[in-house]
């Protein structure tokens, strides 16, 4: 396509939308101008399943719940007025908490203020905390520093505990689990209570849950007197749950403005609800994975921000597209195995890493660039006339262009600059897209039953450990030996890889090994 | 395949590569028991390339260059004694520097001592040392605090010189950029010049550079007497410099035992020279990358490493084989479009982001697990007799079974721990795998011509920003009459994007707007 046809292309479809701050531009991207015209009925579809979603329909059938995020951010429109107050209250109670704290109000025992934020949390309670973090954190001017702890990996939390060395007193821990009872946030609980208890701390006196009325961490934080609760609900899934407690506590106690984030995500919100496609950007992205794809994940979404700030921006969106998109199953009960692969860090910087392979290789992706306006930090010239945030904006451009000219498609997204409503923007912009393009492929983006399993598959495996330990004795056995003498000979891989680890761990003894042919292991004495 | 053959197979493949201490299990991927036989003679010839690289071969020849990783740890191989005496010496300065800095023999003016780093560079100057310090680092212990500016974006570098607020007196600027004319390291060289400059403190008096000599880099810091000037050499690629300068310098700053390192690389060399296949596990690497990809790139490598030192371990890959496979034609000159995509994270952690489409949706990828068989840390009981190091080993177990048992291709690399040797063994078993997948496929792994194009292209919209710069005036004028004033009609596209980008920086100013249709464009006074 010649250059002035494509400008005419550009401006076609360009779609403005003010009221949330951003343009999307999508003429780089195959399609041709009858497809939205092909696709109107089956979008169509998709605007109505959302409204029936947002006025409180069972739209998680597996789990038959309601799903809604959006009354996060527009409390009015949840389906009661219980549901609408509880929203409200709790981000009055958020607010309240972290300015309390701020103040010093809310203070740990040994010291005037809580300085530090030790968050525990695992996939969505903490991929949105650390993305936000990351966005508009300012070292200067951050009203707490944000620690994290999300696996149950032990030299993992040591390493946050030694971090921590000398703050601890002034430590806050923000324990978030919604069921309360998955493994790795409940361990590094129990590793931070330890690491607290070890520095003659009472942890109790430093910690907040975030959990669902009454589940295990729930009665946890409310028999030991934990300074506060604050609700999940089930009708919010975990990778939409940033503008619940999950995501609010975190950033205001950071101090990042709430109310901005969600009143961005609340006008991205209403202008994605508009059923003129050509004007609605989250509409546009759905289509627009459905015809690079071909509506069965054909090619991976690169997520390319030339922004420091947006650098986990891929990382989060990883999440919610992968856990929300890829299922096994259509909601007609036929096997699909669907999803979009997502990757991507930032630009320029990945222009140094993988672009030469999006350049000049395998032609299997589309690049979802983010461009911001202002440049921001020192305007210093690098050259005459030329700053540094102008070379950022010319690696963009360059290579939007030079991608387009290699065939190879892309779309634009532009917004102001990255503060907290552009946050919620984003946010809540991909989570529309993720429940239109659901709609388009027929399937439920709001289980996640492949979790579920792998939680069940290590209990397992952890079943079998406990078998393992209890067959050792002083007399030397190989794993075959082992897996015969607790009758699970089908298991004996998994016995061999169990005992490498026991041993590693100086909680059995190996000799003769290493290698699974030789290997012979023992209990070692008082264990 | 029932159990007890999946554990037979296991152990007939098992590669147990005791010099470099690893083991890679390939039992789970999908290749027929004749494959290697079929493969025999391909992956013979890739050990006389190899074997050709590492004696001086012209291995890069689009650069007409040498490829001389594997003689940084192991300087006796080098082709010519002035190669060997020059890697050595470069080891002894890096060493000599570095305690010269923790001793004090080498401080600042204004302070006792250096305590942190500020290394400025991009791609392979960053992702080395970046990965390295993640996975080596200890808060209590470390020698110096690592910080980074790999891009040229002007607000991230502002928030690095918020972070070392009160330290910038004790900070050492680590400018690395092996042609000393990638712009953004050199803007990120201008902006922490000015950043040092605003607080009162003389930058090459803190500064010292990692090019090669005679780069504008090097002529720069030569002559403003910056403290110290190490060399890169043409025949180290970026992507595999992180035994060179580039990676030893920060690393032994740090107070990682680079000596470990090194001997860890060249351990795994050593075992990867090894002709027997099923006993050389890069080898294995490339020809399980190359049955499942059949050698086209048709399936994603995943980097799932369950461990959170290793968190940037995909992403140091994903530069490592996407630039190095990502390429348009092969040595033959025919168009191929090559690459492997690359991504990843950390386990348990990403089994709650995207693991759930791992397991049930596309099935478009093979993982990678990397397993570390110490768990370290606090060998607290979560549960009775079970570790949170046990629950991080048993979710890659349960993980890895349920990938098999939905048909997903896995690999596991299981190492004892991550320390500095670890290191150097993973990036060496990279590096040759690699090299021999090159061969497989018939690419130059060595070249990045696209990174090249990216720059003229960025430059070419800069070049374009000087002429819309000079066609505003007071007289408001749309996009379209600007590219006509300045007789480029064919990229009024790319000036409508420059004017926005010049409008939101106060550089130039819009009405009427937003949008293409409508905005014009007047000079601000006094620019």
């Amino acid at each position: 396509m010649n250059a002035i046809k494509l400008w005419e292309r550009y401006r076609r479809y360009l779609c403005i939308a003010e009221g949330a701050g951003l343009t999307l531009d999508i003429s780089r991207m195959h399609f041709d101008d009858d497809y939205f015209e092909s696709m109107n009925e089956v979008i169509q579809r998709a605007y109505e399943a959302m409204d029936a979603l947002e006025k409180g329909a069972i739209a998680n059938p597996d789990e038959q719940r309601m799903v809604g995020h959006y009354w996060l951010r527009s409390p009015k429109l949840a389906p009661s007025k219980e549901i609408a107050d509880e929203i409200a209250s709790n981000i009055s109670a958020v607010k309240t908490f972290a300015a309390d704290v701020h103040a010093g109000r809310v203070a740990p025992p040994g010291a005037a203020r809580f300085t530090h934020i030790l968050l525990i949390g695992i996939g969505g309670s903490a991929l949105g905390p650390m993305f936000v973090s990351d966005a508009l954190s300012d070292p200067a001017g951050d009203k707490m520093g944000f620690h994290l702890i999300d696996n149950t990996d032990p030299d993992g939390a040591a390493r946050v505990f030694r971090a921590l060395a000398g703050h601890l007193a002034q430590t806050l821990c923000v324990v978030i689990s919604k069921s309360g009872s998955t493994p790795e946030p409940r361990n590094g609980l129990a590793l931070a209570s330890a690491a607290f208890r070890a520095a003659g701390l009472d942890f109790a006196r430093q910690a907040v849950a975030v959990t669902s009325a009454g589940s295990q961490l729930d009665r946890q934080a409310e028999s030991q007197r934990w300074i506060k609760r604050f609700p999940m609900w089930d009708w919010v899934g975990g990778r939409t749950s940033e503008m619940s407690a999950v995501g609010l506590l975190p950033a205001a106690l950071q101090g990042f403005d709430i109310d901005a984030m969600l009143a961005g995500a609340a006008d991205c919100d209403e202008v994605t609800r508009n059923r003129n496609t050509l004007q609605n950007p989250a509409a546009l992205l759905a289509l627009m994975w459905y015809s690079t794809t071909k509506g069965r994940g054909g090619k991976a979404m690169i997520l390319l921000p030339y922004k420091d700030r947006l650098l986990l921006l891929g990382r989060y969106l990883q999440q919610l597209v992968m856990e929300s998109l890829g299922k096994r199953y259509d909601l007609a009960g036929r096997r699909v195995d669907q999803g979009i692969t997502v990757y991507g860090n930032k630009g320029s910087t990945d222009q140094h890493a993988y672009v030469q392979q999006l350049r000049d290789g395998l032609n299997n992706f589309f690049v979802t660039f983010v461009r911001v306006l202002e440049s921001g930090g020192n305007s210093l010239e690098v050259e005459p006339k030329i700053t540094a945030g102008d070379y950022l904006h010319g690696f963009l451009l360059g290579t939007r262009e030079a991608l387009y000219a290699n065939e190879r498609e892309s779309m634009t997204l532009t917004i102001r600059r990255v503060d907290a409503r552009a946050v919620g923007v984003l946010i809540a912009l991909f989570e529309r897209a993720v429940g239109f393009y659901a709609t388009l492929i027929g399937i439920n983006a709001y289980n996640q039953p492949g979790v579920e399993a792998g939680k069940k598959a290590a209990a397992a495996v952890l079943s079998l450990q406990h078998q393992v330990v209890s067959a050792l004795s002083s007399t030397p056995q190989s794993a075959e030996q082992i897996a015969a003498a607790i009758a699970a000979p089908d298991r004996v891989e998994c016995i061999y890889a169990l005992l490498e680890h026991l041993a590693a761990n100086g909680r059995a003894a190996m000799s003769d090994g290493p290698g699974p042919d030789v290997a012979m292991f023992t209990k070692v004495p008082n264990t």
